[in-house]
């Protein structure tokens, strides 16, 4: 099967949490937007009404006759397809547990830039912003960090991975989530990623798995930049 | 099978979606915060460092010896088991879909009051909220509302419910949506509801469910108040 995956082509955004999963897996997919003119085929696809099933918003996959939205349902729907979380129904929830959170992680991620309204400019919610990102990085990261470090401690099966003995897509996900906070807020992330060395070890491995190594140093890795989730804006962390 | 279900015992929140699935269809299940002493029970089992699948935070749902934690994860647990969802697989994600885009427009209203920090109390964040929830007026809920009723046109069995000829989760949770934003912000939704008289007449359907008509007249049903997603701060709907 060819999977057909819609986002924008210009940021990672939480489209990058899906092409993890399908680059780690070798999967046969079209990044359909960041092909010419699929950005006016996105469009389209988005404005038609004939659609049964439509997206609120890319992501979306199409997968045969499925078309599913939300990174989260997709990343569900592919897990098992993919072999990146086991096939029984308990490993499936409690996976997609912890990628909900991560969803959660990613919304807070990106309101430290856009507290008042996606609509508006960063600049001009700048003041808003401020107070936003210093709470983040003072309540929420750290309590986001010690979660899931706890998950990787609890792990009955080892600690080298958050659910039993094999790479799942949501260490793909914590991978992605670390790139960009370090990104973000690299002061930040100096202080803590110490404190939490489970999950900076499993940034490590992810990191080194040969489909992703190839993956992160080809075209197709986008680069960070500021119109995305993870956004370095200097004054963000500041005092 | 008795569900427990533990969620903070002084607010509807987002463990009212749960109880609105479970109730409507008469499960048997233990509201465990909200008997004597059952905030503790609550609270100890979070902080308990031998949970191998901690919740990040409540909601959670015993059902034997699985415990689940996200609302729409738990939803799509409970889904198929309540009937109030079709077993097959498309039916489940395009539910789950539309769950997890209701997830994200209450995370949305819920910041039109906090939009700097769920740790401040809206006083120490006033003038942002008023930035806050303008936009969300303005631009947001009209979005959602229309997708909404977009998705009630388009079902292909008619438009009394979201997915085919029988009611499911997703058409509790949007009762309850158009619920709390009346309560909100009744003079926005005065003007935007009878341009969605698809969403208006699905919301007087779900009321009129007996089961559903006898939770909300019983002490079980919380009245909304202004600790809860919900608030009325009459300020917010203003210019």
């Amino acid at each position: 099967m060819r999977y057909e995956l819609y986002y924008w082509p210009s940021i990672q955004g939480r489209g990058e949490f899906i092409r993890l999963a399908l680059e780690d897996a070798g999967a046969d997919y079209v990044d359909v937007a960041r092909r010419p003119r699929g950005m006016a085929t996105m469009m389209r696809f988005l404005e038609r009404r004939s659609v049964k099933h439509p997206p609120f918003a890319p992501p979306f996959l199409k997968a045969g006759k499925l078309v599913i939205a939300q990174t989260a349902n997709i990343l569900f729907y592919l897990g098992p397809r993919l072999d990146r979380v086991a096939k029984n129904e308990p490993s499936r929830l409690w996976a997609h547990q912890l990628q909900l959170t991560v969803a959660d992680w990613v919304s807070e991620v990106h309101d430290t830039h856009h507290p008042i309204a996606g609509s508006l400019y960063y600049e001009d919610q700048k003041g808003e912003a401020k107070r936003c990102a210093a709470d983040f990085m003072a309540n929420r990261l750290p309590k986001f960090f010690d979660y899931f470090e706890q998950i990787l401690k609890r792990n009955p099966k080892g600690s080298e991975y958050l659910l039993g003995k094999k790479v799942s897509y949501v260490d793909l996900s914590l991978f992605q989530m670390i790139e960009g906070l370090r990104y973000a807020f690299p002061r930040t992330m100096a202080r803590l990623e110490p404190q939490h060395p489970r999950l900076a070890a499993l940034h490590d491995r992810v990191m080194a798995r040969p489909r992703i190594a190839a993956y992160l140093s080809s075209p197709r890795r986008l680069a960070f930049n500021e119109q995305g989730i993870f956004r370095h804006y200097p004054e963000l962390e500041e005092g």
